[in-house]
């Protein structure tokens, strides 16, 4: 196995607005022998998430920028292929931030990128990507934490038909609460309402977005978990109830701004309502990932949830690929194959 | 006493951009007999308070607007000049929402404009409309409740030397925090710092906010109370830390704008920080009035605590004595003398 090639899509300059071609690098390189402690996983999916935008970009934030020249950082699900380890056997699945390529080598004991074992028995492997990876668990704990959901209540999710929305939403129906979604397109829309089980949905590139809340939200807004920012942003501010809560968890409209971000231009609506506006990171909630899963599978596996990602093949494809997400072009949570097994 | 003469400032149109003496009318008219159940009320000082900006104008907010034609509603304290209530007796001192007028007259017993008994040994008339009067009471309930901060952290406030500054940063200095003002002028910053005790004050007039932020906040800002937006709430969130709470209590430096509000185009800095930025409105802790009360009166008598009033006399100059808080020109909570006693 160790005179394998690997083939790694590194950062090779920090994009300004939309990433192009330029900002990447496809490198080959032989894979070095195992040492004693580590372990080999063939990347099977990658994750692309909105929030890669953001770690291309130099500055402080919640996590380290990825470094040119370094592979770009991705969540991935793949198999054990060869094992230094006792924790691991060849064979198992696992996922962790593995990065864009196609086999990553590492500590199995690596406290900064642990390696899970995921069952492929209790769903997908796309869907550990899914609802039961990193969007999902930032769907759970951000609207069961920040957003504090109650059984009646409004909630109204951006990006409905996204990764993270789509879990929002229908955790926000299993607690009984009113669900509206925000998503781009009669497609999306109907997905999200007859496949998902929202109350409604509003598409906003019909331009209605104020006229919809109205209609779809008789009672106001109490819970608005947000991932788009901008403009919507603004709209649902206009709409909220007495103490209501909004969630950031993303802004995708603002990420690849060359103008400065738009603030919430109506965000005085807090002042007047006594309500708050809350940021979050999953990875706070790490500890607390398996009590999440256990809950989604169940529901998965009684059919009350449902878990649905945009497939697209080949690692040389990752530069188009990510693109998609900001064109509003995945329909579901997308996901790269890079290998069948 | 009922043949005598009230006079009242109306609201006479709604301003665009700062109020003009066009917005105003002075009117003058007789006394009518008070009825069974009411009192009347010469009103001694008047409280000038931004938010009376925005109850001139149109749409709904926490409080309805001020009508067309309506005394513009204030804050005042006063002295009962005639009564048919068994509850308050002639000479007793009261404050109230009695308005832009010489004389108050009302029902004793409304539960919309609750008429409440000051007692002005405890602290002087003047200081019953700032430390203890609604501006006390906005930055007491403000910074424990939806501030809350610990012992050591650090607290930020704009409009340091204004009525509700003064008291917010007074009650954290008392809580053990390091607390850092935000100010215009050297004499203001020189005010806080010296008399108020503040730990340091930043004259954002010199337009080094940034700076002193870093300067004065080495370890950070934990807990923002924010009365002024713009430009200098957009500065803070830089320098915020992770689960910070900003109060949002108003933002006097949009008011006045034709132009949209500013939103704060740095709000993803709560989403990299696990912050939170939440309003408040005041009359939300009524019930809670008097332990506070209570708490900043001890404070005042021990010496540990100061008040600070601008006083400008005479009800015609209400119009222009407005427009000072607006321009910065008050030092101090700024109030409107209307008679001796």
């Amino acid at each position: 196995m160790s005179t394998q090639t690997n083939q790694q899509v590194r950062l090779a300059s920090r994009p300004v607005g939309l990433p192009t071609s330029d900002n990447w690098q496809l490198v080959e390189e032989p894979l070095a022998p195992l040492e004693e402690g580590q372990v080999r996983v063939k990347v099977l999916y990658l994750s692309l998430d909105p929030a890669m935008r953001g770690w291309m970009n130099e500055g402080k934030s919640y996590i380290r920028p990825v470094a040119i020249g370094e592979t770009m950082r991705a969540g991935a699900v793949g198999r054990v292929v060869e094992s230094r380890s006792g924790r691991f056997a060849v064979g198992e699945h696992v996922s962790g931030a593995f990065g864009v390529q196609r086999f990553w080598t590492g500590a199995a004991d690596d406290q900064g990128n642990p390696l899970v074992k995921i069952d492929p028995a209790l769903a997908s492997l796309p869907a550990w990507l899914n609802v039961l990876g990193m969007p999902g668990m930032t769907a759970y704990f951000g609207l069961l934490e920040v957003g504090q959901p109650k059984a009646g209540e409004t909630v109204v999710v951006s990006a409905a038909a996204g990764a993270v929305g789509m879990t929002v939403g229908q955790v926000a129906k299993h607690l009984g609460c009113r669900v509206v979604g925000i998503a781009g397109g009669a497609d999306k829309c109907r997905f999200v309402v007859e496949q998902l089980g929202f109350d409604a949905c509003i598409d906003y590139k019909e331009g209605q977005v104020a006229q919809g809340l109205k209609q779809h939200c008789p009672n106001g807004v109490d819970v608005y978990f947000d991932n788009v920012g901008g403009e919507i942003l603004d709209t649902v501010l206009t709409r909220i109830n007495m103490k209501a809560r909004i969630v950031i968890c993303g802004a995708i409209s603002q990420y690849n701004n060359t103008a400065p971000v738009r603030g919430p231009a109506n965000y005085l609506s807090l002042l007047v309502n006594r309500a708050r506006m809350e940021g979050m990171v999953v990875f706070d909630f790490a500890p607390r990932y398996p009590e999440a899963v256990a809950r989604l599978a169940q529901w998965l596996r009684e059919g009350s949830f449902k878990s649905r990602e945009h497939v697209v093949e080949g690692l040389e494809n990752f530069p188009a690929a990510l693109l998609m997400l900001f064109e509003g072009k995945n329909f579901g949570k997308l996901v790269l194959k890079i290998a069948d097994a």
